[in-house]
This record gives C-alpha cells, sequence and structure tokens, in this order.
C-alpha cells in the first residue's frame, strides 16, 4: 500500500475529497502523478472548521509542554519518513533532493524552535499589577495580562516551500504553538507531499491525546476551497503565502465577513538591489555575479529573489551590466514547481515586453521540463521604471530588471516610487552608505529587512529575523511570518481584574510556578 | 478673543473649513454654541494628510526624548487651559465638572506614561542575533531588529471621553509616543474642546521645532470628512473609538484600498454581567446597587457600561430584580453628550419594545435637558435572548437588560450565544467560581478583560490593563487601546542584516548606549 492515496484528514480521519478530480504533476516530466485528489467538498470544510471550533478551548487549556511535545513529534514524524517524503516532493516540485533535505532541516528547526519556546514559557507576555484596596480617591483593583490564543487558524500551502512555509510550515508551527487548532488549505502543486506530512501531524496529535479537531488537512485545486475555508465562521484568522492575487483575493474574503478576521499573507516582492557607486567601481563584477546565483537559486522561486537592481552610471557601471548579462546569458533554463508558474512567468514576460524600451535578453534554454522557465535579464530606463507600475512589481521566476539611473537623485525617485517589500539590499563602500544616506532611509521605509553587501535569499530563522513588510510584500506589517515572534499573529491580550488566585492561569499566579519572565509592578522579574 | 474660534490646524496653521456649516450645541440647553465651523474641504484633508506624509521620516527619526518632551508639553498645556478647557467641555458635553477633571487628569497620566515609556526606551523591542562567518554550511548573518513607526496615523475624538479619547487622547498619544504624525478628526459633538487641545497640540510641535505635518486636527460633522481621511494613499493607520456602524463603516474603507491599512477600532460593548448562585443569595441586593450604580455612571456613555445581567432563578433572585428594579426606577433622567445620542437610545429601546415579551421600566424624567435620556430596566426571559440577536447587542445609554435564566445549562446557553464584548464581570463566591468554570471559560473566550466581583467601568490605566476585545468590541483582538502596550498597534518590527554597525540606530548598537534592555543572542540583557 503506498503511503500516499489521496487523502484529506478531517479531524483525526483519512479521508477522500468529494469535489473536482485533480491530480499532482511530475514538476520535470508535466506526466500526471498518482493517486488521484478531489477536492474537498463544502461539507468537510464545514466538518473540519467545526471540528476546529469544538476543540478551540481543550487545545488552548492544553499545557504549553503538550504542545511542544505535539511540535517535536510532528518534527520527528517528518524525519522518520525518510525517502518516501523527500522522493515526493522532489517528484511534485523538481527541487533537487538536497534542497529538500535543507528545507526538512529548517521545517524541523522551526517545530523546534516554537516547542523550545513554549518550554521557557515567558512568550505569553505575562503582567501583573497589584492591587491597593487603600488608594485615594478609588481602590486600585489587581489586574493580570497574557496572551491567548484566537482560535482556528487557517493556513495555506505555498507553492515555493512544500515544507517550510506548508502543511507542517511556520504558520501551523506558530499556530500550534500558540495553541490555536490548524485547518490546512494544501497548495495544489503538492498534494502527496502535504498528505504525508498531514497523516504525521494527524498521527501526533491522536497519539498525544490532544483533540481530534486540533488539526486538518483539505485538498483543492481551485480558489474555491480557500476562499469557504476563510469565509467559514469558525475561522478566527489565517495564514498565507503565495501571490499578491491569491493573498488579496483572501484578505477581501476576510474583510467582508460578518465578524471579519486578521489575514497574515507574504505575498509578492521584488527585494530591489542597489549597487551604490564605489562598491560599483571597486567591485562590481563580483556583486553581479553574486546577485545573478541569488535570482537563479530554486528558479527564482524564493520570496526574497533579487528582481531588480540599480545603480548609478559611473565607473564600474559598463563592467557591472556586462557581467549581469553574461552571467544571466550562461545560466541555464530549469523546472519549476509547476506548469501554472512557467505561465505565470512567461506572462509576466509578455507584459513586460509589450512597454517601448524594455529590453529583453534570455539564457541557455537547455531544459526540456514541462515546468521550466529560462533566466532573463530586463534592461529599462529609470524613466520607464518611473513611468510604467509593471516594471516596479514582482515577476515571479528567474528574471532580473537592470536599471541605469543618470544619477543619485533619479536612483532616489526610483527608491520613493516603490511599494513595499520583503527586503532590499545595498551594496556599498562605508562612505557609500554614508553619503547615499537617503537612498538607505528611502529604502528603510519600504522593506521588512534591510541587506548590506549580501544578497536577500537566505532568511536565517532567528528572533531578530522579519520576514514582512509592508504591503503589499504582507497585508500587515507588525508581524513577520518567520522566527519565534510569528507566534504573535495568532493570539490577543486578555485580562483579569481581581480573579480568584487560584482560578487564575499558571502563569499570573505570585509565585509564578512556571519560572517564567514576568512584568510586576512596573519591573520585569 | 475667544480661544476658541472655528479653527481647524493644518500642520501647524490655524484655518477656517471650507465645507457645511456646523456649530457645537450646548447638551443641556440644546442651544447653538458659538464659534461656528465648517467642515474641512478635500483640499484641506489632502493637506494635512500630504504634510504628515511629509513629515514622517523627520518625525520618525526624531530622538524619543523629543517625542517624550512633546508628550510631556501636551499634558501641562491642557493643564495650563485651565477653567477654559473645563467650561467648554462641560458646555459641549454636559458632564459634570469634576468629571472633566479627573478625565484631564487621566489624559495627562497617559501621556507621561508614553513619555516615561519613551525615556526607558525598551519598548522599542530590540533583537541581536550576532553572526558567525565560521559557522557551516553557511556563514551567519549579524541580524538585528526593532520596532519602526507605521507612519500617519488618522485618529477619531470620541464623542463620550472628549479628553482621554479623542485630539491628545490615548490613540493620539500612544502613536506620537511611536513616531507616526497624526491627523485627528475631530468628533462633532465636542468641536471647541478639540480646537481647544488641538492650539495647545500645534503650539507643542512649533516650540519644539518638530515638523510642522506631525499634527493636525480637522472637523467633520458628516462621514465623509472621516471616510476621505481613511482612504487619504498617506494614511497608514486608523485608530477610533465610537459606534459600531462608525467604525465598521471605517474599516471597510480601509479594507478597499488599494493598499489596505490596519484599523483599530473600539466600538460597541455590552458587557456582560452574571451573577452566580451563592453570590445572588448572600449579596444579591448589594450587587444590584453596584451594578444599577456602574450603569448609570454618565448616563451609560461609558464603553464599559454593563448592558445585560444575567443570573440562574433561585434563592435570591427575586430580591435581586427586585433591587434592580427599585435602584433603577429611582433613577433621575440626565443629559448626554448630544442629541444624537439621546436619539440613538430611544431608537434602540423602541427596537427592543417591539420584540414580543420585552419588558420595559423607566426611571424618573426629571431632566429637562435635550439630550436627555432616562434610566431603563429592561426584562427578557433567556429563550428570548438567544432567539433574537438584537437583545445581544448594544444599546448605548443607561439601560441595563435583566435575563433570569431557567438552569446553568441556560446561562451557559445566553454566554455561548454572545459575540465580543470588551468586559465580562461575574460575581461570585470561590466556590461559585470553582462549579461554574464552563460560564467563565465562555466568557473568557470572549471578551478583553474579567472582572471579578467589581463592576466594569473604570479601566486602571496600566501595563497589565486590556481595553479591546473579539469582534465586535473592536476590530482586532490583537492589540489594546488602553495602556502602554496600545503602542504596539502603531509600530512594525524591521530587521538590518550586515549593516555598517556605526550606521545602526542607537538601539542596536553593541555598546547599547541608551541602556535598554534588549534579547541578544539568546538572552535578555
Amino acid at each position: 500500500m503506498s503511503l500516499v492515496s489521496g487523502q484529506h484528514f478531517v479531524a483525526g480521519s483519512g479521508e477522500f475529497g468529494r469535489g473536482e478530480l485533480f491530480t499532482a504533476i511530475d514538476a520535470s516530466s508535466g506526466a500526471a502523478l498518482a493517486p488521484d485528489y478531489r477536492e474537498a467538498s463544502d461539507e468537510q470544510i464545514d466538518r473540519a472548521c467545526a471540528a476546529a471550533a469544538t476543540a478551540t478551548t481543550a487545545f488552548a487549556g492544553s499545557p504549553a509542554r503538550a504542545r511542544a511535545n505535539l511540535l517535536r513529534a510532528i518534527g520527528d514524524g517528518l524525519v522518520a519518513l525518510g525517502d518516501t517524503l523527500v522522493a515526493r516532493v522532489t517528484s511534485e516540485t523538481a527541487l533537487p533532493a538536497a534542497r529538500v533535505l535543507a528545507e526538512r532541516g529548517r521545517t524541523v528547526l522551526q517545530l523546534q524552535q516554537f516547542a523550545d519556546l513554549l518550554e521557557e514559557g515567558s512568550w505569553v507576555d505575562a503582567a501583573i499589577d497589584h492591587g491597593d484596596r487603600a488608594r485615594q480617591p478609588q481602590a486600585k483593583p489587581d489586574v493580570r495580562r497574557m496572551l491567548l490564543p484566537l482560535g482556528p487558524v487557517a493556513v495555506f500551502g505555498a507553492s515555493n516551500f512544500p515544507l517550510a512555509y506548508s502543511v507542517a510550515g511556520g504558520d501551523t508551527a506558530s499556530a500550534l504553538a500558540a495553541g490555536c487548532p490548524v485547518v490546512v488549505k494544501a497548495h495544489p502543486a503538492h498534494p502527496g507531499s502535504s498528505e504525508l506530512v498531514g497523516a504525521v501531524i494527524t498521527a501526533a496529535v491522536a497519539r498525544l491525546q490532544l483533540p481530534a479537531g486540533t488539526f486538518s488537512l483539505l485538498h483543492g485545486r481551485t480558489h474555491a476551497t480557500g476562499a469557504k475555508l476563510v469565509a467559514h465562521a469558525a475561522i478566527a484568522a489565517v495564514g498565507f503565502t503565495g501571490s499578491h492575487q491569491g493573498g488579496r483575493a483572501l484578505l477581501d474574503v476576510a474583510a467582508q465577513r460578518a465578524q471579519p478576521i486578521p489575514v497574515f499573507a507574504e505575498m509578492g516582492s521584488v527585494n530591489p538591489v542597489v549597487v551604490l557607486p564605489q562598491a560599483l567601481r571597486t567591485r562590481g563584477p563580483a556583486i553581479a555575479e553574486q546577485l545573478v546565483a541569488s535570482a537563479l537559486l530554486a528558479q527564482g522561486q524564493f520570496c526574497t529573489s533579487p528582481g531588480l537592481v540599480a545603480w548609478i552610471d559611473g565607473p564600474g557601471a559598463h563592467e557591472f551590466a556586462a557581467m549581469l548579462g553574461q552571467q544571466l546569458g550562461a545560466a541555464n533554463s530549469g523546472p519549476t514547481v509547476h506548469t501554472s508558474i512557467r505561465a505565470g512567468f512567461e506572462r509576466a514576460l509578455a507584459e513586460v515586453g509589450t512597454l517601448p524600451g524594455v529590453i529583453a535578453a534570455t539564457g541557455q534554454k537547455t531544459s526540456t521540463a514541462a515546468t521550466a522557465v529560462c533566466p532573463t535579464l530586463l534592461t529599462a530606463t529609470a524613466a520607464m521604471v518611473l513611468r510604467h507600475a509593471r516594471l516596479r512589481s514582482e515577476i515571479y521566476g528567474p528574471a532580473v530588471l537592470a536599471v541605469a539611473c543618470r544619477d543619485a537623485d533619479e536612483l532616489h525617485a526610483v527608491v520613493q516610487s516603490m511599494h513595499g517589500h520583503l527586503t532590499a539590499t545595498v551594496h556599498g563602500s562605508d562612505d557609500d552608505f554614508v553619503r547615499h544616506e537617503r537612498i538607505t532611509a528611502g529604502l528603510r521605509q519600504r522593506v521588512g529587512r534591510l541587506i548590506a553587501n549580501g544578497v536577500p535569499t537566505g532568511v536565517e530563522v532567528c528572533r531578530s529575523m522579519v520576514h514582512g513588510g509592508p504591503y503589499p510584500a504582507a497585508t500587515d506589517a507588525r508581524f513577520s511570518a518567520v522566527g519565534t515572534t510569528s507566534i504573535q499573529r495568532w493570539v490577543r491580550p486578555a485580562a483579569w481584574q481581581d480573579w480568584p488566585h487560584e482560578l487564575l492561569p499558571l502563569e499570573l499566579r505570585d509565585d509564578n510556578p512556571l519560572g517564567i519572565r514576568r512584568y510586576v509592578d512596573g519591573k520585569f522579574r
């Protein structure tokens, strides 16, 4: 019996879908992959959401240790799947096995970090203000506060990270850590990988005797499944990683509900790169090489892939542009996760290609994969970029738009014309950074993460990381999708006033039985 | 020359509006109060927002000390206005002078608390993960993170707190503290009070040589002014306190923008009160007295006014209900802030009155004020409350709905039928709390603040306070509108990776020149 059989998981039970038929596609050959999947029916969506609602109180009230155990058990389960998982992900996404293994490692690390966070316990941000009955003119009440889970979270798997941003990825890990039941909508590009991971989570929930509604996994090929999930009254928040179009559509559904809910969608980003004059002169070609390597990682399917590079014309500019052209021209085409990504890439290039003055040069069309895309260097003047918003928005795939600016004012104008992005990268000498402070200040306003003399790809998973940014990089710049602070998306503060002491959560009792860091009467203790 | 002349303040300059004419109304007599006001024109709205946008970078980059000075100067200015302000507020709102003085004290306290927060400095939540070039397989970057202001915030003054939730109230104080320019839309019920406070802020901004666009004050009588403000591309976030209808309208405008922005609206709340059996038996009449006093404070115009009380029929129930009726029946009518509040209260009572089986009993119609409302006790069965959602939503004003439940199951069902509220209050003995844990758990899920054996009115301004809650108590339960944590509504995390050390914000430098608490390499230091 194959481990992949076309199943959804609704509150602990594996079952087949009852909607439209679809299959995964081998991302290299384009052939259909067994088994068949059917989209979730309305009844299945409703049942998964209702079970999540039923599980809410018990799961929210489960000891932090129990949730930490769940996260570690999921991580162990992913590793235990071994080659089965790696092979299925590789078939469904054309990502090489080494990359899949690295991504699995990151996924397990994320789960562990949230388990550590729960076991340490201070993340609930406990605060205590003791009362004072003798205060004049009014007695001071005893007020205590900590973070509580929002309730069921709908998580949308991403196409480009079939593990780290999918069924057991960062959104699921942070939501489960917070004490929120999760209903995952699997990405249709990798239903088999999703099913394997969903089975691991379902088994872990059962083994640890957590409420069955803690986790469900639904499949859907069309947007309808996701829209119904977000519209469901039981859902309290949404996590999404994907296209601007997809994220905005879910945001709009959530906003139109009788009871609007928060949506954290991490969407498209151009991740602009700026090369300042001294860096251009002293190490232009090396920067170009580094930039192209970053832009071609996984065929440009990283959220933080650099899609635009701008510089000021001057010494080194010619060599820089030449090296960009040479590197991209010599690069090979390769497979993406899905034919829809290839189609989207080619459509975007066609849109941009109709703009007068935009020059496109492609790399080597070596790949015969059905999903293959070809690295492309686009060149446009700064005036063109200022005129056409399309040139300032994402082309998802291995394309870089090169923009030579006449002077610092024009480069500044290009920066000022930009909307929000996840990252911006600046190459410069110390002197460059000082001289062009208004350029970096303009970028600072527009991005979640500023990088000096590096590449935007490769997101370090740590407390200081910010993966998010002003719209449309994300729908809510106040949160990060990566790092342990991402748990803050799924919680709300709650206060207890003059509450019976022995009925307070352990986190708020005077003797601090969990030994967590708290803010008590004006001081961290 | 009167201090009140009908002015708006647009980025430092006093000017008259150019839209529709309106005046304040003396809330006691109903007479028009001089001077005339004109609504802000589109051009004035645009100019205020553009100036705020222009001020954004400089104000965000201003030293924390400069913003603390601004907040203290505003507080000093409010006090220096003395009787002028108190008299104008009293005329415009019919709130007694003692209450206005107390509210001014709270407003000044809020400004001081944010000044203290800025001077202490740790609120920026700085985190540093040092790099490690030798790490395998990849070098670890140096990543540092802190909170940055979102940009211009639109603040809507509330009718019921002409000082503490208006021009220099909690929303403005927290936004200015965060480094966000503020454009206030004054509440049309108290334009003169708003003008006086707006002049104080404008003068303080000028004297401290902060950017002129840091603060603007616009008047508007109709919803159009506010909607245009929220739709303006320069506005990055919205703070609102008021009705559900008003808050939801602004949320919808914000959601439909090309670039959606966060809205924190604190809206209607019933603030349910539950009296458990032993408390009912041993001190029912005292609870009834306390409850009625809370419900009648400022004619029920507190956000946290208790609007529904439910109990289980049994010993003490009769005496409790009798005392409720006696207290409310003996209570006098009194003026509200505006005739529109009287009209809304009477409309709501009429709506509820059409429901079969709802019994209404009113107090003494002693007040002749144009804005006067009469305390009202409504009585309905639990079955009625379960059937009609209108009985579970706010009636703004001095009305209490009394609901006797057959048994604990019916009381539980009533709790489970409720939407989100700011607070819930439970009266009970220790034994009551243990026996009826599912009732309190149900309330916990639905409110921001749980209160034992007290009243919901009177919001302690402290770190542990939560003033907010699940929708529709607020549009985003993840934040509080009161207490220093309310600054989190207006900021976003931002990361710097491998950034030149001497160009990092002071908060993120290795030597920690500001001496703030930071999370460095896995530990708070």
